[in-house]
């Protein structure tokens, strides 16, 4: 590539998230990096999108191969809107997060982050979403920045596979404990729903949703595996559902 | 099963889309049916789940083997609703839809039935979503009733492996035009957006997403070969993203 890459960033706990200022510091050295990320916190969103009301666009920062949007949309949205409206082309590189909390086993169906990447690899771009096993909002990124540059470096470097995208977890322990990159598949897992009931002062009953995360696999090969063992998980992903084992069973069912 | 099979229907074009109603009309000879459905349409909501403001139910009828509740969250939360607060336990069975507009190659991802239907799978509930390739609010759902009977009769009969749930488009074409079931793959396709910039009355610009989708693989054995072909499209679905093939090239750039 003679020009420098154009790096498209974005990420689903806003433009403000510390995580994101984390990534952008990550990314500059390798590229122009344009940032578009929603302006209020998404997580949940999952891979929303807004048809139902407009979307604005506002510019918040632009300096030598730097620049900076905010919209009032989900993370699919920002990638639509950069590549169609603020980029006016695709990117080379989409990366999303860092996310505060993990995005490993099935949480990513229920991921901006990774709606974000996925969306960036449906447009055949390649695409990674970061996300740290760490809710809060003064999650230490720093032990991680080795391996966040090494794993961007590799992408821009070799380019993903056509259709393929990077969930990448990192664990939240001190850089000394990091015991390096596992490239591993999506673990088996499932949420545990609780709803908080409580009582509205007219009388009237609501809930609250909450839950806890519930490993059901324990190979080694996944990546709850991996973070386990302080391990950063790598898991190449793809946006093709089908169940191919099961396409002559239920191909009988009919026949 | 002695008793009779607990069925739980959802969609996501909410409690009063016709789609909705013809579905609760094909289902209930299979069982005892409880619908908990949006209070308003959901379309693109994806995987969205509800955390940032309460959830509320409201029962909306309730006779012998039949109840219908309203929910003001999204389908993904209808059924966490369902399965914990309403019912107190899993369905043995979940059907979603019937859609206004097809969710067959990559829509799948922008679903808001199919992610009800992921919900139920993840849940190791036998689930199925059902889409009309016609986005009317009129559409005519009659032609498809004895091919959606069959599909929920073999589900009934047979349950789906663990973790795999059916996708099922139908095309929107007169009965004695339809040449049947066929059990495929998700298609190759993408969205090529449009965003359709206007100005408000205060000089600031919006856009709102418009965009056609754009089938880019021609295989026989896809969904969409099958819709253009006049049958009715059956992939069977997971929620395990990772793209096998590429755990070997992306393990090599890090060994």
């Amino acid at each position: 590539m003679d020009r420098k890459p154009l790096i498209l960033l974005t990420n689903d706990d806003s433009i403000k998230a510390p995580g994101l200022r984390f990534l952008i510091e990550c990314v500059r050295p390798f590229g122009k990096v344009v940032v578009v990320a929603p302006d209020r916190p998404q997580s949940g969103t999952a891979h929303a999108v807004t048809v139902n009301h407009p979307l604005r666009i506002e510019l918040l920062k632009k300096e030598k191969d730097y620049e900076e949007y905010t919209c009032n949309g989900t993370p699919a949205d920002c990638v639509k809107l950069a590549f169609k409206v603020i980029l006016k082309k695709r990117a080379d590189f989409l990366f999303s997060g860092i996310n505060h909390g993990a995005n490993s086993s099935i949480n990513i169906i229920y991921s901006g982050t990774m709606a974000a990447v996925f969306e960036g690899a449906m447009a055949g771009v390649s695409s990674a979403g970061f996300s740290l096993a760490d809710y809060s909002m003064n999650a230490d990124f720093k032990p991680s920045a080795v391996y966040i540059k090494k794993i961007i470096s590799e992408v821009i470097k070799n380019k993903l596979p056509q259709g393929v995208c990077l969930n990448v977890n990192i664990p939240a322990i001190p850089a000394k404990k990091i015991r390096g990159i596992k490239v591993c598949r999506q673990a088996e897992g499932t949420w545990q729903e609780d709803f908080d009931e409580r009582t509205d002062p007219h009388g009237h009953k609501y809930y609250w949703m909450t839950g806890v995360f519930v490993k059901t696999g324990h190979g080694k090969d996944a990546d709850e595996w991996a973070l386990e063992h302080n391990y950063i998980a790598v898991v190449p992903v793809h946006f093709d559902f089908t169940a191919n084992k099961a396409l002559k069973p239920i191909s009988d069912w009919f026949s």
